[in-house]
C-alpha cells in the first residue's frame, strides 16, 4: 500500500455520513430523463453535479445539447505522477417510477433501512442506477484531494443525463468534443458485482436492437359479436409471430441471427464453469428455477456470450377492468434483441422485420419503429489496466475479483471505442437484487462505502 | 290485408312527426346504465316509458330492483280476438359515450340529418340501440289503438334498464314475476335487418364465455439486460398458447370445443347460400378481404352457426411511449368464446383453462378470472309465429324477409326460454353501420318509420 492510501481510506470511512448526505441530496432530484415533464429536474441534477465536482476542485461545466445537458469536469490541480489520463463516465438521470403504487416509500425521498442481519440499505430511485454508483468514484476523488491535496493520476469526469432514454445526444457530443474527451482509458461505474461478497469487472457487453411493431388488420375496432369469426384478429396474428421467435430448444429463429457470434476463449469459459453457478442459484431469488434460453448453454453463457430475443411489452384491445367484446384493429409489441460482439445490429433489425412481414396473413399489415440498434462489445481480457483494477478490487474485498460478462448493454462503451478510440474498464458495485428499473430500487450501504474505497485504491494503483 | 290495417298504416304515416318527437324526448335522457353517475337519468327514462305506455292505454308500472328499475305494462283494453298473448321486450338504457371527442354533435341532443341520396338519419346515443328500436313497437300499438280503440291481440310490454350493463337484476326479476310475465311468445326488437332493403328475423344467437388469464413467471419485473436469456418471459409463454388456440385452417383447437355443435337444416343453409354474400361484401367495408374463421365454412356460417375464439385484449410489460428493456413478471389476456346452441359454456371454460395450464412451462403459473358464461341459442326455424312475422315483413318491405343468425348475444332470449318457457321472435330494423356501441350512433328514419309499419302488420297478422 502506498504511504498515502491508508489515510485516504480512513478519510473515506470517517466522512461516510457526509458522502451519504450528498447522495441523498442528488436522489431527491427526480431526474427522469424519458419524461419531458421532468426536464427541469434533470437540469437541476446536472447543476448539482457541476457544483459537487467544483467543490472538490474540478473545473466543471454544464454543456447544453439538443436534449438534456452533459456534465464535463477536468482535474487541473496537481497529480502524483504522469500516468494514464482517465475519463470517468456515469449518468445522473434515472428511470421512471411507474407503477408508483408498488413503492413502499416515495421514490425520491431516500432513506436508510437497517436489516436484522446488520446490513444497511439505501432506498430510492437512483440510489444504485446510477447516482450511487457514479458518486463512489467522485467521493473517492474527494477523499484523495482532502488528504493529499492532489489526485494520483489525471482524471476527467463525463456525466450523461440521457442514459435511461436512449442517449440521443451522446454520439454527436463525443464527435464535437473529441479532443477534450479522448483520454487513455475510460472508467465506467454502471455494472454489478458478482455477488455481495465478490467484486467483478465486466469485460463483455451485449448490444441492443429495440423494435416496436404494430400489426393492423381491420380499419377500426369491431364488435366481436358482429364480426368475430370472419374478421382477422391482430392479437392472434402477432401471437403466432412472437411464438415463432424461439424454437423448442430456446434458440432464436431469425435467419442469420447467430452469424458472427464467437465462443469465448476456452480458459475464460472454464473459469466461468469453475464458479459453479447453478440455475437455481441464479434464478431462485426471482422465483424461477429453469433457464429459458438455449438448452445446450449454461446460465452464464446464456447471459454473457449468447444473443437473445425478448418481448418487453405488448398491448392491444381492451385491457382495463371488466370485459369488452372488442375485436381490436391493432396490437403493438416491443421486442428487443441483446447482441454479442460480432453480430451486425442492422442485419438483425432487417431480419426481424422480414421475419414478421413474411408471416403476416393477407389483410394484416405491420408498421415498425426503431428504438435503437447498437452492437455488442468485448474488451480485452488482458489489458494492464483491467488487471490492475482486478488486483485493487481483490485487495479491498478480500476475495478474488471475477472478470465477467455483462447481460445489460452500456452503449457508451461502444461509443468510446469507436468514436474516441478508447478502451473502458467497467467496475461497479450494484447487486442483482437492486431492482434498478423496478419499484423499490435500493443500493447496499456496503456497496457505496466499499465502492468508494475500491475506487480510491484503483486510482492509487493505476 | 284486414279491413282495419290500411287505416292503421295511414295513421302511422300521418303521425310520424309526433312519433319522432317522442323518440327524441327519450333520447335526450342520458340513461347510461353502467355509470352510477347517471342513475337518476336512468330512472327518469323509466318514468318516461311508464307515462308513454300509459298514454296509449296500457296499465304501466315501474318496478324497483336492486339495480335500475324495470317497466312492465299490460294491455287490459279490448282485443280483436283470443290470439297468442305476447310479451314485447326492449331496453331503455344506453351505452356510455366515450370517447366523447369523436362525436360530431352532442350524443344526447338528437337531430335529423338529410343526405344527398334522399335518406334521413336520426343521430344520437340510443336512436338505434334500443330506444328507436323498441319505440317502433310501442308506436305501432299506439296507431292500432288510435284507429280501432283496441289491439289485435293481447300484449304486455317489458322494458329493462340494465341491458348495457350485464342485466344483473334480470334473472331474479323473471323468477319473482314468473306468472305475470310468462306469455305465449316473446317479441324482441334489438336486432338488425339484413341490409337497408331486406328485413330479417334472427333465429340463432351465439352465447359467450369470457375469460381473463394472467400468466406469471418471475416474482417481479426484471431488467432484460440482467436476466434476458435465462429468465422465462410470460409474453413469450402466452404468445405460444394464444397462437395454439387456432389451427392452420382457422378451427379452434380446444379439445371438445365443437361437441354438440349442430348443422342448420339443409334448406336454411341453402337459403343462406342463395343470398350470394361474398367475403368482400361483408369484410370490405371494414378494410378486410379474407375470412379468418374455419376455412371450409362460408362467412355466414362462420358468423351464425360456428363457435369462435377471440382475443379481446392483451397487456404486459412496458407499452407506453419509448422503450423500456423490462422483462415483465406477468401478462394478462382477455379471451372470449362465442358459442352456438348445443355447446356447454362451462365445459368450454374448463377446456380453455386446461388448455392453458397444460401448455405452461415449468416456472410459469396462470390465474383465471371468469367474465361470464352463457349458452348459445337457436329458436325453431319453423314456428308459426316466426313464419307469420316473416310474411308480414315481406309484405311491408317488398322483399323476402330472411331468417338469419345473430353474431352478437341477446341473453334475455335465453332467460325467457329457460325461466319462462317462452320462445322469442327477434325482429329488428337496425343496420350494420348504426355504430351502436361507438360514437355517432344513428338510426335510419326509414328503419323507424317502416319498423312501426312492420310491427303494425305483425300485430294484425299474429
Amino acid at each position: 500500500m502506498s504511504s498515502t492510501l491508508a489515510p485516504v481510506l480512513d478519510q473515506v470511512d470517517s466522512t461516510l455520513d457526509e458522502s451519504l448526505e450528498r447522495l441523498f441530496e442528488l436522489v431527491r432530484i427526480p431526474s427522469i430523463s424519458t419524461d419531458p415533464a421532468f426536464a427541469d429536474d434533470v437540469a437541476a441534477a446536472a447543476d448539482w453535479a457541476v457544483r459537487d465536482l467544483a467543490s472538490i476542485g474540478f473545473t466543471a461545466s454544464l454543456r447544453t445539447t439538443p436534449g438534456h445537458p452533459m456534465v464535463v469536469a477536468h482535474w487541473q490541480g496537481p497529480v502524483d505522477r504522469e500516468a494514464p489520463h482517465v475519463l470517468f463516465y456515469g449518468h445522473y438521470d434515472v428511470q421512471p417510477v411507474d407503477p408508483i403504487e408498488l413503492w413502499q416509500r416515495p421514490p425520491f425521498e431516500p432513506a436508510i433501512e437497517s436489516h436484522a442481519d446488520g446490513s444497511r440499505i439505501l432506498l430510492g430511485r437512483g440510489t444504485a442506477d446510477d447516482k450511487g454508483q457514479f458518486l463512489t468514484f467522485v467521493e473517492a476523488c474527494r477523499a484523495h484531494v482532502a488528504v493529499t491535496g492532489k489526485l494520483p493520476i489525471r482524471v476527467s469526469v463525463f456525466l450523461e443525463g440521457e442514459e435511461e432514454s436512449g442517449s440521443p445526444s451522446l454520439s454527436a457530443f463525443l464527435d464535437e468534443n473529441h479532443d477534450e474527451l479522448a483520454c487513455d482509458l475510460a472508467l465506467v461505474c454502471d455494472t454489478n458485482m458478482w455477488d455481495k461478497a465478490t467484486p467483478a469487472i465486466t469485460a463483455t457487453l451485449r448490444g441492443l436492437v429495440g423494435e416496436e411493431v404494430t400489426v393492423r388488420c381491420a380499419n377500426r375496432d369491431l364488435h366481436s359479436g358482429l364480426y368475430g369469426g370472419p374478421a382477422l384478429n391482430p392479437i392472434r396474428v402477432i401471437s403466432g409471430i412472437l411464438a415463432d421467435l424461439h424454437d423448442a430448444n430456446g434458440a432464436v429463429t431469425l435467419p442469420g441471427f447467430y452469424e458472427g457470434v464467437q465462443e469465448p476463449p476456452a480458459d475464460v469459459r472454464s473459469a466461468w464453469d469453475d464458479i459453479g453457478l447453478t440455475a437455481a442459484d441464479f434464478l431462485g431469488p426471482v422465483g424461477l428455477s429453469q433457464p429459458a434460453g438455449e438448452m445446450d448453454r449454461t446460465v452464464l453463457e446464456q447471459l454473457w456470450t449468447r444473443p437473445t430475443a425478448e418481448i418487453n411489452g405488448i398491448v392491444g384491445g381492451y385491457a382495463g377492468d371488466g370485459f369488452k367484446t372488442v375485436l381490436p384493429a391493432t396490437v403493438t409489441a416491443k421486442v428487443s434483441f441483446r447482441l454479442v460482439a460480432g453480430q451486425d445490429p442492422l442485419a438483425v433489425r432487417d431480419a426481424f422485420r422480414a421475419f414478421v412481414t413474411q408471416r403476416l396473413p393477407k389483410d394484416a399489415h405491420a408498421e415498425f419503429k426503431s428504438h435503437g440498434a447498437g452492437p455488442g462489445l468485448a474488451v480485452s481480457f488482458d489489458s494492464p489496466a483491467l488487471r490492475t483494477a482486478q488486483a485493487a478490487l481483490t485487495e479491498e474485498w478480500g476475495r478474488r475479483a471475477l472478470i465477467i460478462g455483462g447481460g445489460g448493454s452500456i452503449p457508451v462503451v461502444g461509443n468510446f471505442k469507436r468514436q474516441l478510440g478508447m478502451d473502458s474498464v467497467m467496475v461497479g458495485f450494484g447487486l442483482d437484487d437492486d431492482r434498478i428499473h423496478s419499484p423499490n430500487e435500493k443500493y447496499d450501504l456496503n456497496s457505496f462505502h466499499k465502492g468508494i474505497r475500491s475506487w480510491a485504491r484503483i486510482l492509487a494503483a493505476l
